[in-house]
C-alpha cells in the first residue's frame, strides 16, 4: 500500500492529488496494483496489497466475503452457473464494499462528513457507514424517490435531502460543492468505491475460473471495479486469463449497449428511460465512456434484456432460494439469450452478480397465491 | 457423523427413530456430539464432526459464516460488545442455518415435501430452501399474517396456507398430519434445526471467548441450539468455560422469564401477548420447558425488555449501520439494563445475536425527516 497516482482511463491524464474526475470530465482511477494474497479471514486482509487506503477493519460491518452459490439454472442452459450473492452484505447490496473503503479514506483524510447521490442501495449504504464511522451524512435523493425507499435510508441517521432538479447534474454539483464545503461525496464511481468492488473479482477467483461474468450495469462503477480486479489478478500472475465480462443493461435504459453496438465514440443520454430495474436505470452513466473503452479494449460484451425477461429471471432465482431486486436478475436473463444465440458456448463457466436484495423492492413484488383454510380442515388443505 | 439417538432434554427418554417430540410432549434433541474443527471455507465443513446429517453442501445457499461486528455501544456501557449479524444470511435471518440442515435430512430421508408453521422469517426460509432442494413446501401461516409478510414468503414458490384457528395447536397438528401425509414439518424446534443453530456458537468461539451471550428468545429453538453448540465445544475440549447465556424476551410476551423468575416448574401460556417484537411473540413456546431447564442447570439468565427499550436499541443499532427487526434489538436493550444493574460486570465480553433484517418489518419503521431542496439552493441545503 502507499500513495498512488490517479489516472483517467479515457484520456490518460495523471493526477497526484485525490481528485474524483479528470479535467476531461471522465472519472479517474487508481493506477493498477500488484500483489499476492495472504491467508486471512476477510477479503480486506487476504488482498491487503491491492487497496489504495488502509481498510478501517475495526469499523468493518463485515462487508464482502459473500457466498458464491451453484445455480441449477445453469444446467438447463448447458453451462456451469455460479451466483455471487451480494445481497448478503450489511445493507444487503454490493455497494457496502465500495462505501467501506471510501469512508475509510474520508476519515483518514480528515473529513467530518460524507455524502452521496442515490435513491436506493447506495443511499442506504453511505448512510449506514457514515453513522458507523461517526461522520455526518448528506444523502441527496431525487424527487421521485418513494417514501418506502427513503425509510430504509433515513433509519441509519444522517440528512436525507430530496432535491428538485436535473438528477444527472446533481452528480457533478455534489462533487463541486462537496469539495468547497468539506463533504466527501462517494458517488457511484468514486475511485475508492471502484477499488472496493475489486473484492468481488478476488473472491470469485478464489473459488472458480470463470469464462464469463455477467454484471448488471448502470453508472458503470461496479463493472469497472470487477474489471480492475480481474486485470490486477492477471498482472500479478494470480490468474492466467481474463474472463469475458458482460455488461448487462435493461432494454429500456441501455445507453452503454447502444453506444457499443452502434460503434459510437461516447455514450449519449438515453431519452425516456423506462424499466422495472430501477437500480440500473441511469440514462447518462458517469462511467459510461470508461466502460465502453474497457469493452472494446478486451473484446468484452454488452447485452440488453426486457422487463419481461427480467421478471422471469427474478422468479426463477427466487425458485432457487434467492430473492433479488429486478436489476440483480438481469444477468441471468441475459445468460438465457446468450446461450440460446451461442454467444456463450455450452460448457462455459459463468458467474452472475446478484447485486441487491429483493426485500428492497418488496412493494413492487407480486403476492403469490394464498390458500385459506380452517384448522379443522388442515388435512384436506395439506393434501 | 453417524446415526444418533434422540433424547428428551426434559424427561430423559431416548429414541432410536427420528421423532420430533417426546411422548411426554417435550421436544427431543440429538445426543451430544464431540469432535474437532478442520480448516475449511464453510462452517459446515469446519465443524463437520458436529452435524447429525451430512450437509448437502452442493445445495447450500451460503447460510452461516456471518460477520461478528465490533460494536461501539459496548464502550458506552463499559463492556466489549460484539454483534453476530445473522441478517447476512440468504433469506436474511438465522433461520436459514437450521432450515438448510433439516431440509438436507428431509431429502435424504426421501420426503418430497417439507412444511413449517410461521408467519415470518422461518416461513420465508423454509419456502426458499424447499424450492432450492426441489421439494414441495407447505407454509402454514396464521390468520393475522399481513400481506406484506406473505409477499416475502410466496415469492419463493410453495403453497402458502393461511389457517384460521388456534396458532399454538397448529404446531402440533402440523407434526401429526405431516407424519401421516409424508410432509416433513420443520417447525421452530425441529431437532435438525436446533443442530443447525450450533454453528452460531462455533463461529463465535472461533473469534472470541464471550462471558455473556444475549439471545432473543421466542419458541426457544435458537437458544437451545446456541447452548448445545457451546456445550459440545466444551465437552470436546475446544473451549474452557461456557459463557453465561441470557434468554431475552419482550415484556409483553415473556412466558419463559416469568416461569424462571417465579420458580415455576413449567412455563404457562402468556395471556394477551403484546409487543412490537412480533418475531419473538410466541405466548406458549414449544421449547419453553427445555430452555427453563437449561437456565437452571447452568445458572444462566432470563431478561425482559419493554417495547420502548427495544425501539431505542433498534435505533442505536441502525446508528451503527445495522438495521435489524425489533426482535433482534432485544439483546442490546437487555444489555443496557444488565450493565446498569451490575448483573453484567464492567469489562465483560458480550455477544448479542442480531436475528433478522430490518427490511422485513420496514412498513412498521418510521420514516426519518426528509429535507426538500431545489438544485439551485443545494449549497445552502448542504451547509
Amino acid at each position: 500500500m502507499g500513495t498512488r497516482r490517479l489516472i483517467c482511463p479515457v484520456c490518460g491524464k495523471e493526477y497526484d492529488k485525490p481528485v474524483q474526475r479528470c479535467e476531461c470530465g471522465e472519472p479517474v482511477e487508481f493506477e493498477p496494483f500488484k500483489g499476492e494474497p495472504y491467508i486471512a479471514r476477510t477479503v480486506w486482509e487476504r488482498f491487503y496489497d491491492f487497496w489504495p487506503v488502509e481498510p478501517e477493519t475495526e469499523l468493518s460491518l463485515g462487508e464482502g466475503d459473500t457466498p458464491l452459490v451453484k445455480s441449477k439454472i445453469g444446467a438447463e442452459l448447458g453451462v456451469k452457473l455460479y451466483l455471487k450473492n451480494e445481497t448478503a452484505n450489511p445493507t444487503w447490496s454490493f455497494k457496502d464494499r465500495g462505501t467501506f473503503l471510501a469512508v475509510s479514506y474520508a476519515v483518514k483524510a480528515g473529513y467530518k462528513a460524507v455524502g452521496t447521490v442515490s435513491t436506493g442501495n447506495m443511499a442506504a449504504s453511505v448512510a449506514a457507514y457514515a453513522s458507523r464511522f461517526g461522520l455526518d451524512a448528506k444523502i441527496l435523493v431525487s424527487e421521485s424517490a418513494s417514501d418506502e425507499k427513503l425509510k430504509a435510508v433515513s433509519v441509519y441517521g444522517g440528512d436525507v435531502i430530496r432535491v428538485r432538479g436535473d438528477y444527472g447534474r446533481l452528480y457533478f454539483e455534489s462533487l463541486r460543492l462537496g469539495e468547497r464545503l468539506g463533504v466527501y461525496f462517494v458517488n457511484s464511481d468514486n475511485p475508492f468505491r471502484i477499488e472496493g468492488y475489486k473484492g468481488i473479482a478476488f473472491e470469485i477467483a478464489e473459488e472458480v475460473s470463470p469464462d464469463y461474468v455477467l454484471i448488471p450495469t448502470s453508472s458503470g462503477g461496479l463493472f469497472r471495479g470487477i474489471a480492475k480486479g480481474f486485470i490486477e489478478l492477471r498482472e500479478s500472475g494470480l490468474i492466467e486469463e481474463l474472463p469475458t465480462l458482460i455488461a448487462v443493461q435493461a432494454e429500456g435504459c441501455s445507453p452503454i449497449c447502444r453506444a457499443f453496438s452502434e460503434e459510437m465514440d461516447r455514450i449519449e443520454r438515453f431519452e425516456n428511460p423506462h424499466t422495472i430495474a430501477k437500480a440500473i436505470a441511469n440514462p447518462y452513466p458517469p462511467s459510461g465512456d470508461a466502460v465502453l473503452k474497457l469493452l472494446r479494449k478486451f473484446g468484452w460484451l454488452c447485452a440488453t434484456v426486457s422487463d419481461e425477461e427480467i421478471l422471469k429471471a427474478q422468479r426463477e432465482l427466487a425458485r432457487e432460494g434467492l430473492f433479488v431486486q429486478p436489476a440483480s436478475a438481469t444477468g441471468v436473463a441475459a445468460l438465457k439469450k446468450l446461450t440460446e444465440s451461442g454467444v456463450i458456448p455450452e460448457g462455459s463457466k459463468v458467474v452472475s452478480i446478484l447485486t441487491g436484495s429483493g426485500l428492497k423492492t418488496l412493494s413492487h413484488a407480486e403476492c403469490g397465491e394464498i390458500t385459506e383454510c380452517a384448522l379443522e380442515n388442515l388435512e384436506k388443505c395439506l393434501r
